[in-house]
C-alpha cells in the first residue's frame, strides 16, 4: 500500500469543518460556539454548536482526533490483523437541525483511522500537541458483537509489520419533514457527481449502503432520503482513497445549502411544526439506539456533550400518531421515504 | 418451592392496571385512551395513555402478557436450567410526565416470569384468550450479553423437571426537576413501609438496586431520586413473593399522587418549563441508551408505540448547558439527585 500521510488528512478535517463553518454563518448570520477540549487518554476535539439561530435551530459540527497506544481486537473488525497496534482515528461530524420545517435535517461525517506498523517509528503527533494516553475503554457489548466478527475473519493471515493498516469513512444523508423531488435530486445528483471521478460503481454502491444503514428496524422506516455512506474503504491506494473523501467533503456545502437556501423561507405554521419535531424523535431513537458511533461513544468514556451535538433542540412523542391520509405529512412516508433511486 | 397461580397474577396485574387509571383520571379530570393489542408470536397487551391531560401532558400505563414456546438461554440468565421450556411473562408498567415542572415525573412496574415444568401439563392460557406462538426473536446483542451470563452461571445443575421456575420483579422510582425533601421521604417511606411487613432487609437492599440501575453512565448523574427495584424474586416462596410484589403495586398511587396533589397548582414560566423538558432529554437517554426492557424491547421486534409509552411529550437538547450556581435548578443536582437516605 501507498503511503500514508495523517497530517495531511488532519489539516484537511480541520479546513473541512472551518470551511463549512464559514458558509453555515453565511446562511444563518449566527456565528458558531467553538469549544475545545483535551481528552485525557490522548487526543482531543473541537466541537462547534449554532443554537438558536436564524435559520439553523440546532447545527453541530465536531472534529475529534483520538490517539491509542494498544488497538483492542474489538475494534478492528475487518483488519483483526490490526490488534495490538499503536492507532489514531480522526473524523468530522455534523448534524444540522433547521427551524423551519421545510428545510431538511442534514448528517455528514468524514473520518480516517490508522494502525501504526509495529516496525515503523511510533505516531507522530507533534503537529496534534495531543499526548498518547491509554487506549479507550471499550464496551463489553460492543466488544462481543466485534470479536464475534474478529473470529470469523481471523483467518490466520500473518500480519505485515512494516505497513500501517489505515482506511476512510464517511458520507451524507438528508432527513426531510416535508418532501419536494427537487431537492432529493440535488443532494443525491451532487454525490454521484462527486464520486464520479473515481468510477461509476460507487454511488450506486454507497447509495445501498447509506440506505441500508440509515434504516429503523424497530419502525420499519428508513431515516430520511439516503445519501451516500462508505467504510472502510482504502481500495484506491492512499492518495486516491484521501481524494474519494475530499470530494464528499467538500462536495457537502453544494449538496445541502442550496436546498437550505431554496426553502429558508417558507411560510409555517403551527402543523408543520408540530410534525417536524414529531419526526425528530425518529431522528433521536436512531440515533440512541442504533447509531453505531453514538453509542460507541457513550458507553467508551466519550465527551458525552461532544456526541449529542446530533440530538435536535425540541422533539415530540406522541402515542401511535398517524398523518392524515393524502396530506404533506403522509406524502412525506409514501413518496418519500421509500427505497427509491432519485438521480 | 409452592405452587404457583398465574391466573392470580395475570388478574391481580389487570386490576392494577384499571385501579391506578381510575385514580389518575380522577386527579387529571382527562380519561386514558385504551388499545389492546395482539401479539402474533402470542399474547397481547393493553396499551392506555393519556396525553394533554390537564396535569399530565403524557401519562402511559401499558398491561402486557407475553407467551413463547421455548425460552432461548438467553432470556433466562438467572436460571439457565430454565432454557428450551415454555414460558409466561405478564407485566404492568408505567410512566407519567406531568405538565407542571414542579411535580415530579414517575415509573412503575411489577412483572411475573415464569418457565414451566416439562413434566406438568402446558400453559393453560384459556384465561387470557391468547394463542401460544412461537418464541420471541431475541436480538443478538442482547443474546451474546445473556449468553455469557449463562456460560458462568450454568454449573451443571440438573433442573428438576417437576418444578416451574419463577419470579418476580419491578419497583418505582421517581424523577423530580425541582426538589422537595418532604416529597422526597414521602415516596421512600410509602415504599418503606410497603416492604416492612416482609422484614426490614427488603428497603435498604432494593433502594440500592434502584440507585444501581437507574443511573446514566454517561453523564455520571442518577436518574432521579430512586425508589426501590428488583428482579429475580421468589426468595419468599409463591404466595408472600406475590404478596410482596402486590405490596409494591398497591403502594404506587398512595406513594405518588399526594405529591402530585401538593404541587400541580404552583405557579410557574417559561424558565421552569424549559428545564423540566432539558431534563425530560436525559429520561430519553436512560431509556434508549440503558434501560434493558426497552432495548429489548425494540430490538427483538416487540410493539414499538407499548414500549415507547415512557417517552416524554416534548423534549429539549442544549449544548453543555449549566445551571447558574445556588439556583433551584443546580440544588436538583447538589441537593436531590445524590446518594442519599430519605428515610
Amino acid at each position: 500500500m501507498s503511503q500514508i500521510d495523517s497530517k495531511a488528512v488532519f489539516e484537511y478535517l480541520q479546513g473541512l469543518q472551518a470551511r463549512i463553518i464559514e458558509s453555515v454563518e453565511l446562511v444563518d448570520g449566527k456565528t458558531f460556539l467553538h469549544d475545545g477540549w483535551q481528552r485525557p487518554e490522548g487526543g482531543g476535539g473541537n466541537s462547534c454548536m449554532l443554537e438558536e439561530g436564524n435559520v439553523f435551530e440546532r447545527a453541530g459540527i465536531g472534529f475529534s482526533h483520538v490517539i491509542g497506544s494498544k488497538l483492542p481486537p474489538a475494534a478492528s473488525v475487518a483488519h483483526p490483523e490490526a490488534a495490538g497496534r499503536q492507532w489514531e482515528a480522526m473524523g468530522v461530524s455534523l448534524v444540522f437541525h433547521p427551524r423551519n420545517p421545510y428545510v431538511p435535517n442534514v448528517h455528514m461525517n468524514v473520518r480516517f483511522f490508522v494502525a501504526k506498523a509495529p516496525n515503523k517509528k511510533d505516531i507522530s503527533s507533534q503537529h496534534l500537541g495531543a499526548s498518547q494516553g491509554g487506549e479507550a475503554d471499550f464496551s463489553q457489548t460492543a466488544q462481543q458483537v466485534r470479536q464475534e466478527k474478529y473470529n470469523e475473519a481471523n483467518t490466520g493471515t500473518a500480519p505485515n509489520d512494516d505497513e500501517d493498516i489505515w482506511w476512510f469513512g464517511g458520507g451524507m444523508d438528508l432527513t426531510p419533514y416535508y418532501g419536494f423531488k427537487e431537492d432529493c435530486i440535488h443532494f443525491h445528483r451532487t454525490n454521484k457527481e462527486a464520486l464520479s471521478t473515481f468510477g461509476d460503481a460507487y454511488y450506486p454502491q454507497f447509495k445501498k449502503q447509506c440506505d441500508e444503514y440509515f434504516h429503523l428496524k424497530h419502525r420499519n422506516e428508513p431515516r430520511g432520503i439516503g445519501g451516500v455512506f462508505f467504510d472502510d474503504f482504502n481500495a484506491l491506494g492512499f492518495e486516491q482513497s484521501f481524494a474519494l473523501l475530499r470530494a464528499v467533503g467538500d462536495a457537502f456545502t453544494q449538496a445541502y445549502l442550496p436546498i437550505v437556501q431554496r426553502r429558508k423561507d417558507t411560510t409555517y405554521g403551527e402543523q408543520e411544526r408540530d410534525f417536524q419535531q414529531y419526526r425528530r424523535g425518529r431522528y433521536v431513537e436512531f440515533n440512541l439506539v442504533f447509531d453505531r458511533g453514538t453509542l460507541f461513544g457513550l458507553q467508551s468514556n466519550g465527551r458525552t456533550e461532544s456526541i449529542l451535538l446530533s440530538m435536535p433542540p425540541t422533539v415530540k412523542w406522541r402515542y401511535d400518531w398517524k398523518p392524515e391520509a393524502g396530506s404533506a405529512e403522509a406524502t412525506l412516508m409514501t413518496d418519500f421515504l421509500i427505497d427509491k433511486d432519485w438521480v
